[in-house]
């Protein structure tokens, strides 16, 4: 299998992450590149119309997409406990908490587009508000719910993990540690595993 | 259960499509409101931080999003086949499609943000054709893949009719059957159907 990824996206880190927690490392080949909407990147839009990274391009000559279907199909190779648990009970609070985290992403990728890539006379204030008030509630929204980023390992605390990770990297005046010390201790502990260690962006 | 969806959102109406295809629509209250980025809607944050709609309130009193999640959730509670197939041979392949159909009214979305919400002069005309580039290649993919939106109904197969109906709603003049036509025929008889019918936007 290979992965078309770029190091900065935290929706390609989320699959890499469990790549490495599931013991697939070894079967999977990576090829970085980096995308922007409003650029043409002609060997990822080959695979993905959408122009969009991650992309798994599996054994059977698939090319699967998006993070979180490739996150699924990863989980599917192994025998390990499933990060998507089956169980009812677990399933959909997972799912919903892992949306939460794919959400805080989005937003904040949205905020970097407007703030990175797009010319300063054209840039909008109350969009960068708007998206960054969707990251902070979902923080706060996170720090009164801890207790479930509680083992086992699952997809939501990866997706979790990984959206953290990307605030430090993008967004650290946010300082988001100050309002969510219980996050934080979360983050600390997981950000040391070394599937965090080895796909922290630089 | 208690659905809180826009009328004019193509991730709300996959929901609705869902619920009607699976005999659940007798079951599930509908919430209508509207959500913006740079508006603030306290009854949708209350319950998902994101503002997002759709949100699904399910009988167990625990909020449900994001689109995709309330999906596989109510695919869950009915007894008919699955429209999200367990097959691997079907499953990954439906999900694909499924992603790329989300990846479509994304795009498309955002490029109704630029140009219904933006400011004229904050609007920059290299990230919409960027958005409907999105759009347009996603469109000739599935163009050339119509033999996979085929019997049994699956998600995939909603997530298509949703958005083309959404590019029906608001981009009426990419005039999108004109380069596609297996797509538009494909369309014409799935749009038929009473889930489709009762959910159209207006």
């Amino acid at each position: 299998m290979q992965l078309i990824y770029a190091a900065a996206s935290p929706f390609a880190r989320k699959t890499r992450v469990v790549a490495s927690e599931t013991g697939l490392t070894s079967r999977l080949g990576l090829i970085e590149t980096t995308v922007l909407p409003v650029d043409v990147n002609e060997r990822v839009n080959a695979v993905n119309p959408l122009g969009k990274i991650p992309v798994l391009l599996t054994d059977d000559g698939e090319a699967l997409y998006d993070s979180r279907v490739i996150c699924e199909y990863l989980d599917s190779l192994h025998d390990k406990p499933r990060l998507f648990p089956a169980d009812p009970g677990r399933r959909w609070r997972t799912l919903r908490l892992a949306a939460l985290a794919d959400g805080v992403m989005e937003a904040a990728v949205l905020t970097r587009y407007e703030r990175a890539a797009r010319p300063a006379e054209r840039q909008w204030d109350e969009w960068v508000d708007g998206q960054l008030a969707k990251v902070r509630r979902g923080l706060a929204s996170l720090e009164v719910s801890t207790d479930l980023l509680n083992e086992p390992l699952d997809i939501a605390q990866i997706g979790v993990a990984c959206a953290l990770g990307y605030l430090d990297f993008r967004f650290a005046e946010l300082n988001w540690r100050h309002e969510s010390p219980k996050l934080a201790a979360f983050n600390e502990q997981f950000a040391d595993r070394d599937s965090m260690r080895s796909t922290a962006p630089v």
